[in-house]
C-alpha cells in the first residue's frame, strides 16, 4: 500500500481546474465541493491533504476489483503498447478472448456478446434486440429501478439508421415488483409478496395486451433504488411469464453482475437464464469503459441475415476489452468472486444485522455478497423512511449528516434517499469490512437520535 | 514501423472466437466476415497475414493522430499505473487537466466541460442541457446527420431521474440543411442555397412556434452522411436565428473536432460560437472511449443553483482524460492540425479534383483538412447516384466492388451509400496521401464502367 502523502498546493491546482472548467453528474455545480483524490489502492483512496478513505461505495458500485489490482494494470498498459484502438467491424485478440471469457460464464446460451461503452447503451441496445425480434413495442420495468440516462440521439439522427429505432420512448411501462419490507401488494411474508407481485405482473400485461410487450426488463438484484433481492420463485414466475406470451426477459445486471453477490452473476443464485443480460461495473471494474449485452442463440439468430440497427464507435473497444479479460481472469484465480460471498456471509451479513439490534434507526438488513443496503426509518412500527423519497436540502440533512460522519471517520459512503448501502469491493478484507461496520455503527448514533 | 509478420494461425483463433461470441454493430451476423487485425502504427494497420493497410478511413473516422501514437501510449501507462478510474463525484488531475486544455481550444464561452464515454452520450446530455435551460422541447436536426444511436435508457429507469428527462423522442423535427450539388431548394449556386436553406429554417420554426424549440443540432461539417461544407454564411444565420428566438445552437464536432478539417474545430473556419459543442472522436483518438459536451457560461449558470440531471459512471474517466491530454498536446508540440490542413490543401484536395477530371463516376469532391468525399453517380448531368439512397445487396454491388477494389490494393476505404470519404489521420504524410489516391485513381476505373 502506498502510503498517502499530503501535497495541498497540488490538491488546490486540481480542484481549482475542477471548478473552473468540469460539469459533474447530477449535481448543482455551485453546490458541491469535490474531494480531490490523489491516489487509490484496494479498498483505499486517498486525498491530497493525507487522508485516506475505505471505499466503502465502490466509486459507484463498480471496482469490484479494488483500486489499481496490478494484473489489469499491467494487461492495460500491455494493450496501450499492443493496439489501443480498432474499429468494431474487425477482429481483435482481445475483443474476441473477452468475449469468449464472458460467454464462458453468462447462464445458458447467452453466447454471444455486444460490446457496449457502458450500462446505459448496454440496456439501450438490449432494448433494441428484444424490439426487433419480437416485433413488439412495449418495455415493462418496474418503479425501483436505474437503467440509465439515454434517451435521444437516435431520434436527432437523420439517416437511415433511425428508421428501426424510431419507437422512441413510448411504450415504457411501469410496474411494481417485490419489496417485501415496504409491500405495494399488503403482503405479510415473502412468499405472499411472490405470489402478489407475480399476479400484478400478470394483470399489467393482461391490460397492457401480452402481444405488444417486447421485454420485461429487471435488475437481478435491484441496486440503486434499495439492494432489493428478489423473493425466492420471483424470477423463475417471470421467465415463465415471458416464456408463455413470447416475452423477451431482460436481466440488468450492470451493478449484480462480476462477482457483486457473491456469485459471477445473480441470477446463478436463483438457477435463471434470461433471454438477454445486460453488464457494464464489475465487468473490468470500470478501469477503462466497457458494457455489453449476452444475447441468446434464439435472438442472435434473428440477426444472422438482417442486419442489427445498432452500434457504436467504440464497441468492443481493445483497451476495454484486454482490461475486462485481465479482470475476469484475476477474479477467477484469485478467487475473488468466493471471497465476495464469503466476506457477505461471515462478516457483513452477521455485523450488520447486529448493527440493527442496537441501532433503532435501521428497519431492515438486506442483501447478498458485498451488496448490502440498510433501510433507515424514523419508527420501526410505521416503517417511516429516514426521509421522504427524492429529499433535497434540509429535508435530507439526516442522510447528508450520516455521509459527513462517516467521511470524517475515513469511511467513504454510498448512500440514497433513506439508505446506506455497503457496497466495498469484491477483494475487501474481514479486518477491513469490519473496520467500516465500526465507523458505520459510530456514525448511525446521529440516525437513531433523530426516531420519532 | 513494425514490420508485418505473418501469423495466420494466430489470426484464425481470433477469427474464431470472434465469430463464435462477438456480435457486431450495424450487421447481419452470418453475413460478415471480419478481418483480423493484428496491429497498427501511424497510418496503418495489418492482418496476420502479413498485409498491410493505409488507412483512409481513420478506423470510424477517430484516429486523428495515427495509430499508437507514443506520447499518448505512454499517457495511457502512467496513468493506468497512478490511477485508472475515479468516479465523477471527485476531482482528479487528468480530468482537470482535459477540460482545461479542452477549454482553451473551444469557441468563445464554452469553458465548462461535461464528460461521456462517447458521441451518443455527448448529443443526449447536450439535447437535455438545451431542453431544461430553455423550458421547451422540440429539437430540430438535419436530415442528413448522424448523432448517435441512443433512445430509452432513461425512459426504463424508475427512480427520480427518470422524471427531468422523460421528453422523449417526441419533438423532434427534421429539416433540410444546405447541400449546393444535391439542392433541397433549387438553388443555382452557393450564395443561394445558403440564402433559400436559411429561408426554409426559418419557415420550419415558424411553423413549429419558435416558442416551443429548445434546440438546433447541426453537424458543423456534416460528417457520415457526406462530409457537408456549409456554404458561407449558413452558420452566422443559424446563429442569428437562434439568437432572434431564444434557440440553443448545439454544433455537433464528433467527427469535425479536433483537427479533421484542419482547424481545432470546424466552427473555427467560420468563426462560429455555438452554445454548446459536443465532441468525442478525435479528442483522444478513441484510444480509450471518451467524449463530452462544452458548454457556454449562460448555460452553465442555470444549472448552478438547480441539479444538472443527468451523468454516467464513467463521466470524466481519468484513463480516458489522460489520454486526452496526451493527444491535445502531441497535436500542438507536433503541429497536426497545421498538417491536416496542409494535405488538404496541397495533397488531397488537387489530388482529388484531379481524380475527378479524369473519372467521369466522380461527381463532386468536396473537404476541408483531412475530410473529404467524393459523391460517385451514374451521371454527371443528372447527378444520379452511383447507387440508390440505402442501396443493399446487388443494388449496393459497385460501391461493395469499389470497396473490394481498395483493399485488395492494400487501401482501407470508408465508404456510405454513393459517397467514397477520404479521412486519413490528421498525421497523414504527403507520401500516404498519394500513394492511397493512386489505389483509389485504379479503383475508381470500376466505377466509371458503371456510367450510364
Amino acid at each position: 500500500m502506498s502510503f498517502p502523502t499530503a501535497d495541498p498546493a497540488a490538491g488546490q491546482a486540481v480542484t481549482a481546474a475542477d471548478r473552473a472548467h468540469v460539469f459533474h453528474s447530477w449535481s448543482a455545480q455551485a453546490q458541491i465541493a469535490p474531494l480531490a483524490v490523489a491516489g487509490a489502492e484496494g479498498s483505499y483512496f486517498w486525498d491530497y491533504e493525507g487522508n485516506r478513505y475505505l471505499d466503502f461505495s465502490s466509486q459507484l458500485v463498480n471496482t469490484n476489483i479494488g483500486h489499481q489490482h496490478p494484473k489489469v494494470v499491467a494487461a492495460i498498459q500491455q494493450q496501450a503498447a499492443a493496439l489501443c484502438t480498432m474499429a468494431p467491424g474487425f477482429a481483435v485478440e482481445p475483443r474476441s478472448e473477452a468475449a469468449r471469457l464472458i460467454a464462458e460464464r453468462t447462464p445458458g446460451d447467452l453466447d454471444k456478446i455486444f460490446f457496449t461503452n457502458g450500462g446505459a447503451e448496454a440496456n439501450e441496445n438490449a432494448i433494441r434486440l428484444a424490439r426487433l425480434h419480437t416485433g413488439r413495442q412495449k418495455v415493462l420495468a418496474t418503479y425501483r429501478s436505474y437503467h440509465g440516462a439515454t434517451a435521444n440521439a437516435i431520434a436527432l439522427t437523420g439517416d437511415p439508421r433511425r428508421w428501426p429505432n424510431e419507437t422512441g420512448t413510448s411504450g415504457v411501462v411501469h410496474f411494481w415488483g417485490p419489496y417485501p419490507y415496504r409491500s405495494a401488494f399488503h403482503a405479510e411474508n415473502e412468499a405472499q409478496e411472490c405470489e402478489r407481485a407475480l399476479a400484478h405482473l400478470e394483470q399489467v400485461i393482461a391490460f397492457e395486451g401480452p402481444h405488444t410487450v417486447a421485454a420485461i426488463i429487471l435488475e437481478t438484484v435491484v441496486g440503486t433504488a434499495g439492494v432489493l433481492i428478489p423473493p425466492p420463485g420471483y424470477l423463475a414466475g417471470v421467465r415463465e411469464i415471458c416464456d408463455r406470451y413470447g416475452i423477451v426477459f431482460i436481466l440488468d445486471e450492470v451493478m449484480a453482475g462480476f462477482g457483486r453477490t457473491g456469485a459471477w452473476f445473480a441470477a446463478d443464485h436463483w438457477g435463471i437464464t434470461p433471454d438477454l443480460l445486460t453488464f457494464a461495473k464489475g465487468v473490468n471494474s470500470g478501469y477503462v469503459p466497457l458494457g455489453g449485452v449476452a444475447i441468446s442463440a434464439e435472438i442472435a439468430a434473428t440477426f444472422a441475415d438482417r442486419p442489427f440497427p445498432g452500434g457504436l464507435t467504440y464497441s468492443g473497444h481493445p483497451l476495454a476489452c484486454a482490461s475486462a479479460v485481465a479482470t475476469i481472469n484475476a477474479m477467477a484465480e484469485e478467487g475473488i468472486v468466493e471471497n465476495a460471498r464469503r466476506i457477505g456471509e461471515t462478516v457483513l451479513g452477521p455485523g450488520l444485522r447486529e448493527l440493527a439490534e442496537r441501532h433503532p434507526s435501521v428497519g431492515e438488513v438486506r442483501g447478498l455478497g458485498v451488496f448490502w443496503a440498510l433501510d433507515l426509518v424514523r419508527d420501526r412500527a410505521t416503517r417511516e423512511p429516514l426521509v421522504p423519497y427524492n429529499a433535497a436540502g434540509a429535508a435530507n440533512a439526516p442522510m447528508a449528516e450520516l455521509a459527513a460522519a462517516c467521511k470524517k471517520r475515513g469511511l467513504w459512503p454510498f448512500i440514497n434517499m433513506n439508505r446506506f448501502h455497503v457496497v466495498p469491493p469484491c477483494t475487501v478484507t474481514a479486518e477491513e469490512a469490519r473496520a467500516g461496520l465500526a465507523v458505520l455503527d459510530e456514525a448511525l448514533n446521529a440516525a437513531d437520535a433523530l426516531m420519532n
